[in-house]
């Protein structure tokens, strides 16, 4: 093989009837950009980093299009979007454009005291949006993610489009993402396992109450939650029948210390997150390739679309095993309760499978993986109606007033009702706490003169949920109730970080999970999570991220956006924070994710730049006390955000709805 | 049977497991409003009218919902509208709700110097807009219509919601409309007739000339498309295929006359529309009726959906019959290029059945007749796609710049691809002149490197779509091109108002049908349409039309919106004119419509009023030289607009996507 690091086009002579032209670019701040020129087969590159992405530029070059042909795919993408509803209302995603340079310096800075129950307040978004991920976070106030930070400027004058009536597309990249086949394969295998785990943690209010009161101490809202679940768990049972929809999610974590253990490609040997060492520091380089894929020859049919500057057929990309720079999953947190997006992220693949399938971007006989979130979340639900066994009976949403994301969920309702003639309605906390009463016998729940067969959360996982206590009692009287609750208090509690922090050794998991090695399974997708708490040897780890914080990220056991902190702000928040502030935290290690060029279109317009990615993982479970009824790996979800090359980016992330694309 | 004018309530009885309650309510100028109440049938209205739409209140009474449910009601419609893609750009759906108090009277105005030519400058928007009917025309500048109205408020200031990339949903009633299920199939079962028809007529190029003659003296557009005829006449035939996308449009006509002509249910018996005589008179008195239905009795289950007031399962209409009381469908015209809709109307009916069926307002067992409208239209391109026999070919849509209803043209651009895998690529006339080429031996023709099977025209139909020679002449390649035209250029002159009003009597259509029940029974659905030329007897009816304006509708040959003209307005123009300009125009008898309540939606707001319907019945015919290959009605549009109480109301209408109930 002739490697020729200064070579400014690559000629791809790919397998299929395409051609490539690859023009690899140095990024920012990387300073690798050797690319291999091989005459017959692939290329492969020779990058002089520590960290190695190019099994992107093996695989799934996202395409560079010619401008003029830009607009045109662009037009078509989003008018794709329009009339197949991968809509949002038009003040988030405005709001979200100026999210990158507004809100993130802002929120990190308060955050800094450790205060965490007063700052939570601009977490009036989606958990996923609030979610922590090991890196800067890709559902972190982001536009998939939900209103983390719309929140923050809803108010903001100018926005001229709050008519509800009025909606634009959810910000999406152009083309999917290319996610090694065989790790989404082993995040969906490893669903069920999680989705037991869950169970089985919700059922022991003991470990719950025990892993968590050192968090309640400091933290208002864990102590409440806390107090729901010591309140019915000293009840008689109401419900036997729990449902869960869970979304795990994960982020690629593109560690140099791979290329040493993974020597085989079914990723057992991957380091386990609690080896991860200085290799996986966030400050390696990476060496960053665009492609500009030119027009094909024989121009004409079936090729471009609109201009006379197209794109080229890419091969088929099945057939490549991982190899030893394949980037693995990495989980960053399992959401147990408003896992969002199964609805717009479901059409977001039928999009990028008629923009890829049009414009010939893969070869034909390759289709995205279908995601099936939305049928399957559905599917659920009317299971556990059917379980409630009452015709007349309805499934309640728990919404938040003014949600900014309601046709995510409008999908459900209509997917419900057209497939299942299963009603759902909406009510927000207060409502329930204003209408909604137990009938004295059954315990049955019934809102507005309709009896609830599951109570469905989209709201209450933040403290904003509950602005007086009126909405406590609202979750307190849902919870008492003989609804099936999506999730019941045990399923929110056990998606919390602490528990998910105390969850990360093989001996934690062994209290729950017999099988050693769905165990071992489970480990290797943790990074390393720590305890902060003096008594849990968290002094020296706290001394340590001090002293090297570009490594990690401190976590809020506090669900809500913006709260993560990174480098300079961690390390501040750490030195400032009492022992017991600490304990409502918790640290992991960070995850270093490969970066892919990609556009990202937002209100129409498109963006070119590198991006990360995260991917969600969903879940359905139903169990009643004898026996598990579903257990399941319910589609996907993949949100992508444009990196930013500062790594202090904490929530920064601008998300956009993504799809798998495997390699 | 006792009748008790002063009832303020009527229990209905009803055959199925509801009751009703309704509520008769005066309107405006109504002065009929005796109601009838029946201790165990169904109530039947006596009214002193000489109209009779007593048939509605009979059938299928469009609900009155309670305040705080109707909120809930439009917000559940609006949601699925917006997520299901019946969306406009917001610019278009604001300049309509404005346009019924600007530009109606504006427009007729000006229009009343009879210079059509330059008048049409107001008819950006698309045919069906465009579309005089006998009354108050619902397509004419309306939601439903296009940009008739859109087009003149373009540059309005304070939009602030025109990025393309925002968009609100498409004017919708909240309820279908009745429609009389025999005349529902009636209309359907002509359209094969009226395909037919206009084929034969588009072949008879002689026929087009001598009867365009006179128009195309004084109307420069008529005389620009009979130039391009004429020219591909004496050239040799480059395509033997044709492709006819059609909608004819009618109207209910509520008239008196039927009682007494109308015996049976057949239909056979209306009157010709050349008879209709002065019982049909515009100022006649229609008994309005309003609904208010009560919630049922044992309320929660399935039956109410978001508060405590709500609505009754009305009964199943299908086993009613027509009788004499039930108004006839009249044609308004048909559409023989760039018949839209389909896209939109077709998703329209899908959100009716999802609001009718989740709210019990129809029983269960009763679906909406499916609208196979985008289906069917999209199979046909396919179809003729096929017939072009060239795999790499495209089928290129004659679009206009900024085209404000594009979301209903992308539907058959989605369609055609994940259906069919044909491709759809959009071209302005301009961009034909300037890109395409046809090549020299076969004639096909290149645009973009591309070879267009197909030239789909949604624009092309207006003297604004020719802003200069350029157009013309791109127009004229496309007419020599061996790509199939829908339609071409004999199609779309076969669907000119001069040749409606030509093809009015027997003797006319005759001489293209051939056979005696066939043309009874289109002329059956024609309203009486008059000549104006001096040869033609023309001076005995504008004397008539003058002294009776109200019995008259007058309709430029022009195509374009907001240029029929009615009552006064009719009146002065017709005092005015010169022959010659007289005879660009016809004479049409007035519709008059019977009214019915709804909810019309616009940008997420309700209003009730007394609206009016139009019914397009879509046809797709494909024919060669020597047979012809497909021919068949393609699925239908409702469109309705509130009713002006000012009779001169016109192009006043801001139309609203509906959807047939059969009654």
């Amino acid at each position: 093989m002739s490697v020729d690091p200064s070579s400014a086009t690559v000629e791809l002579a790919a397998d299929s009837a395409s051609t490539l032209t690859a023009t690899p670019t140095a990024t920012g701040t990387a300073t690798a950009t050797a690319t291999a020129t091989t005459a017959t087969g692939t290329a492969t590159a020779a990058v002089d980093a520590t960290l190695d992405s190019s099994w992107y530029a093996e695989t799934y070059p996202v395409p560079e299009v010619h401008e003029a042909f830009l607009y045109a795919l662009v037009e078509q993408a989003k008018d794709y979007a329009l009339t197949h509803g991968i809509v949002m209302t038009p003040k988030l995603v405005m709001a979200m454009a100026h999210a990158e340079s507004a809100t993130a310096r802002a929120s990190s800075a308060s955050s800094a005291a450790g205060a965490a129950q007063s700052k939570s307040a601009a977490s009036g978004g989606h958990p996923s949006s609030a979610s922590g991920s090991g890196s800067s976070s890709v559902g972190g106030g982001g536009a998939a993610g939900g209103s983390a930070s719309a929140a923050s400027v809803a108010g903001r004058p100018g926005g001229g489009v709050s008519v509800t009536a009025t909606v634009t597309h959810a910000p999406f990249t152009l083309f999917p993402s290319p996610i090694p086949a065989a790790e989404l394969k082993r995040a969906q295998a490893l669903q069920p396992h999680f989705n037991e785990l869950i169970h089985r943690v919700s059922q022991s209010p003991e470990f719950l109450a025990s892993t968590l009161a050192e968090a309640a101490e400091s933290d208002v809202f864990t102590a409440h939650l806390l107090s729901i679940l010591k309140t019915v768990s000293a009840e008689e049972k109401t419900q036997k029948v729990v449902l869960g929809i869970h979304r795990a999610d994960y982020m690629l974590h593109a560690d140099a210390s791979l290329q040493s253990v993974a020597a085989n490609d079914d990723g057992e040997e991957v380091a386990s997150a609690a080896a991860a060492d200085d290799a996986a520091a966030g400050d390696a380089v990476h060496a960053q390739k665009r492609r500009r894929v030119d027009r094909e020859g024989d121009a004409a049919n079936d090729q471009s679309d609109s201009v006379a500057t197209a794109v080229s057929t890419l091969p088929d990309a099945r057939h490549r095993s991982s190899t030893s720079k394949t980037p693995r999953l990495k989980q960053v947190e399992i959401n147990t309760i408003a896992a969002s997006f199964g609805g717009l992220g479901s059409i977001t693949t039928r999009m990028h499978e008629y923009i890829m399938s049009r414009h010939n971007f893969k070869s034909e006989n390759l289709a995205l993986p279908e995601n099936v979130a939305l049928a399957k979340l559905a599917e659920g639900m009317a299971q556990a109606w059917r379980l409630y066994n009452k015709p007349g009976a309805v499934i309640m949403m728990v919404v938040q007033p003014g949600e900014h994301n309601s046709y995510d969920q409008r999908w459900m309702e209509h997917t419900l009702w057209e497939r299942y003639h299963v009603k759902m309605i909406r009510q927000t906390l207060t409502e329930i706490y204003t209408y909604a009463i137990l009938d004295d016998v059954e315990k049955a729940l019934w809102v507005d003169a309709r009896e609830v067969a599951v109570a469905y959360f989209r709201a209450g996982y933040s403290p904003l949920d509950y602005p007086t206590e009126d909405e406590w009692d609202g979750r307190l009287l849902i919870e008492r109730s003989r609804a099936i609750k999506c999730p019941n208090i045990g399923y929110h509690l056990a998606g919390t970080k602490k528990v998910q922090q105390a969850l990360s050794t093989h001996e934690a998991l062994a209290q729950f999970i017999s099988d050693p090695e769905v165990i071992s399974d489970m480990l290797s997708v943790f990074m390393g999570l720590y305890s902060l708490s003096p008594h849990e040897n968290g002094d020296a780890i706290v001394k340590t991220a001090i002293e090297q914080p570009h490594k990690f990220v401190l976590k809020p056991q506090r669900e809500g956006g913006g709260n993560n902190l990174y480098g300079e702000d961690l390390q501040r928040a750490l030195t400032v924070m009492t022992a017991q502030q600490r304990s409502a935290h918790i640290l992991m290690d960070r995850i270093t994710p490969p970066k892919v060029a990609n556009y990202i279109v937002r209100h129409g317009l498109a963006q070119r730049g590198e991006i990360v990615s995260e991917l969600g993982i969903y879940g359905v479970f139903i169990a009643d006390d004898s026996r598990i009824i579903k257990n399941e790996a319910a589609g996907h979800l993949l949100r992508s955000k444009l990196a930013s090359f500062d790594d202090g980016g904490v929530a920064a992330g601008v998300a956009a709805l993504d799809s798998p694309f495997p390699v």
